[in-house]
């Protein structure tokens, strides 16, 4: 059984360049879980490749990394000081047009599967579309399936109504990995108050994004303002339903963001949450840089008036009681 | 641990036409485990298939199989009155070019994956071919990275110098799942003492065979005459090498066998072990018919002379422990 340990940390969404300095920084930040993107617009084969180059890392930076398939992983990396890898699909593109895949890659170790990236998949849509019909046929087996094994539904890029939709469809709580809500920044990636209800109402978990188009004032919002809408959300919907989805991209290069947005789908550039002048990743927030500022974040939490037991949950206690509830099969 | 349970059977090849019958008569025969064959010519996309076909029969057949990864889950449906079904290929063909993927398929439950299959490979030579170099480059690369993850080389259908490398470039035994001595009956698919003296030395394990092409006299085989075969072998190479592997192909049509033959490599027909005017499935022994005739093969042994302990070892034992040492990391 896992234990709660009451200064777990856990990051629910990185899309790092990989690398023994972000490691290192992991130990350094005390960061025991990370969930990361190994899917933007990969097929099946390519996610594959994917998962291949992670079984590489973990025998290379095998006194850093270990894979996390379960809570109990968690609860284990932290005991050796180091930190479980959760892998997830930020998109999907690796199930192909095959319910079946869906087991195989939760075999492989996916744990987290967002329904759509930006655009319309054949499950849903995604935030940037300007119709949203919901959830398709497809994506009604879909949501079954994931919860039959165990694999995560991750609404954070999805449009308004195919979210909800997904929320009442699903049989088991669903995750919104990294966002913040739209009340405090109307950014097209963040999410309504009705949303955030709705999740919460389900048993689902929030992950407040650090990504800085997510954040009021981009990569000048200070600690104490990003603290500040935690505790706003906390009080719109309970602190057991709060956690962090950084949407770290530490040391990419700019390629990568572009790549996240264009894909393969356009001959022309969408530059989503930038613009033609700004179309890179922009700069982070210098009280979080990489990850080793985790503990900035509890100490701010801290710093506006959380409890110490508070901060647990929203820092990766409550992370860690829903991976324990969402990464087995239906019982 | 493993217990060695002393009435275990296992059977380390078969290609049945699966269906509810077939793990009827598995239950009936006290068929503890199976190796099936999920490849003969796939490719990876098309062996992930196949693990998918098998993930559905684990759903509906729950009554009468389980998946089995490790020595303790054959222990455990032996316990549940289960078949524990253990993955292989017959052929290299899964893993493409891409030696990354052997991991990835050993994680999909993969335990056994022959070298080649009659035809040259790209790691070693199938004993059809008139030349045999050997293991290959990749070969090597690959003989070591099957060490590392505990995925068994099988070279039953391998030729002379590239079986007789294998066993000695491999850190770990090997195994021929399913081949009878040839010195017995001279099928090309049978093997040469100095193979079966050089497996044994090493470690590994042979499965004997129940396929007509590898019997004396074929479907006339008598019962006698295959366990005084079996006789012969224990003294020639030690009874802790020996087990079963049937290679029973139990309600298939013939077109089963032109694939397994022809595959996707030739435009003319090969027959292999049969002939124009005999190219189906040859009919099986009377006393070996399906998969409720196991315990015919132990009452054979047992009229012969063996103890009911050197039955045990024959007919489960030695595969249980070969399992056990093989299916997981190098330590």
């Amino acid at each position: 059984m896992v234990v709660l340990n009451s200064a777990i940390t856990i990051d629910c969404l990185q899309y790092c360049n990989w690398s023994r300095p972000i490691f290192d920084q992991m130990a350094l930040g005390g960061v025991d879980a990370v969930h990361v993107t190994i899917c933007y617009h990969e097929d099946f084969r390519e996610t594959v490749s994917n998962f291949e180059t992670w079984n590489r890392y973990f025998q290379i930076y095998s006194d850093r990394i270990v894979p996390g398939r379960t809570a109990q992983d968690v609860v284990e990396a932290k005991k050796q000081g180091k930190t479980a890898i959760i892998f997830g699909f930020q998109n999907c593109s690796p199930i192909l047009d095959d319910i079946g895949l869906i087991e195989i890659c939760h075999q492989l170790g996916a744990r987290f599967m967002q329904l759509s990236y930006n655009n319309q998949s054949v499950l849903a849509t995604g935030c940037y579309e300007e119709e949203d019909p919901g959830i398709t046929r497809m994506g009604r087996q879909v949501i079954k399936e994931m919860n039959r094994v165990g694999l995560v539904i991750d609404m954070s890029h999805s449009a308004e109504k195919s979210t909800l939709q997904a929320i009442e469809l699903s049989e088991r709580p669903i995750a919104i990995t990294h966002a913040n809500p739209s009340a405090w920044h109307p950014a097209r990636r963040n999410k309504s108050d009705e949303v955030l209800i709705a999740l919460a109402e389900s048993g689902g978990v929030l992950g407040l994004s650090l990504y800085p188009h997510h954040l009021k004032d981009a990569g000048d919002c200070t600690l104490e303002t990003f603290c500040r809408m935690v505790a706003e959300t906390v009080e719109k919907i309970g602190i057991e339903h709060i956690g962090l989805g950084s949407d770290l991209c530490q040391d990419q290069p700019d390629s990568v963001v572009a790549w996240m947005r264009n894909g393969r789908w356009t001959r022309e550039i969408d530059y989503g949450e930038g613009s033609a002048s700004a179309s890179g990743f922009p700069p982070q927030p210098q009280w979080f840089d990489n990850n080793a500022d985790f503990p900035n974040i509890r100490n701010g939490l801290e710093n506006i008036g959380f409890t110490s037991a508070e901060a647990d949950r929203i820092m990766g206690g409550n992370w860690l009681d829903f991976f324990q509830r969402s990464f087995g099969p239906d019982s």
